[in-house]
């Protein structure tokens, strides 16, 4: 089925790839972090990484929150009353966890 | 014009006298961390105090963002098109801007 | 008394003015956000003023934090013992407050 | 050699394990996530997990930082003078980067 005939799928199936890559990345990065503790290396440098990680896991969230509006919430807001109400609402408790985390 | 006829205004709007009292109370805490610093206090309480008033702030600009995506974002839908877009990616960039700051 | 003579002071004495500044400023953003609250003006343009206004309480946060680990942390530690583990505890907190809220 | 030998050792190397656990459950939640979108879960659902993994990156680097400077930052401190700042600098660059990611 094509995008066309489902204007409320899931926003990041188009770059399902692209996401995987990403979260593929990012479990690298994990396991980068296990050498470096392993190893004994210098808190600071491990620090460096783990932000590095949480950035990378912060632009995978943004991507999937920005597909999200754009497909579920835009396609529930043209249905329109209570299904965009619940919508808006379970994306604006999403966005809080994520600015929260 | 009553709020029925505008369902693409300002989501705030309705909630503006709460906002305002929000935001009073804010500036309220910023002369309060001015008292502070003006009398020497301990930075650790200083601290405290700077993180309330960034949750306090965090907590405005969630309410904003909700109610903007429940009336300006599902309004624009409702149009769709171009308009839709433009409004998802304006606002998926606020939200960027939050999660960063 | 000198900056000299009491190396466990609090660390942002030396530059009140400076963080007296920055409050007063940030005060300001507060009372600018009242204004465009009250002038209905658009949700997207007071949250990118939300956000710059966190950011300048992030700057200041960090600021204080930095003097703190200078001033009040390592003369704990040139006492060190429990003394040292009791700053080292606090100032961790704090820093946990900080990147949570 | 003992810790008590090396007081400005790195300051996880006590907790060495847990921190390889951690950082393993991580791991697999990064690849818990990689099976969500490969099975083209919902995007909310994806983003809780997201979230979930970003906290628990968030305390592994709020205890290595609180190690870090119960061991390093305050080791240097009582050697003092230019190693003491440049380790504080060091810290506050890293607490920086950690707040902004």
């Amino acid at each position: 089925m094509s995008d066309e005939d489902q204007p409320a799928g899931h926003g990041y199936i188009g770059h399902k790839e692209d996401y995987l890559k990403r979260l593929r990345r990012i479990e690298g990065q994990a396991r980068g972090l296990q050498r470096m503790v392993e190893e004994e290396q210098y808190c600071i440098d491990i620090l460096t990484q783990v932000s590095a990680m949480t950035k990378a896991l912060r632009a995978v969230s943004l991507g999937l929150l920005e597909e999200h509006l754009g497909h579920c919430v835009v396609g529930a807001a043209a249905v329109g009353g209570a299904e965009a109400e619940a919508k808006v609402k379970e994306a604006s408790e999403a966005i809080a966890r994520l600015v929260r985390s």
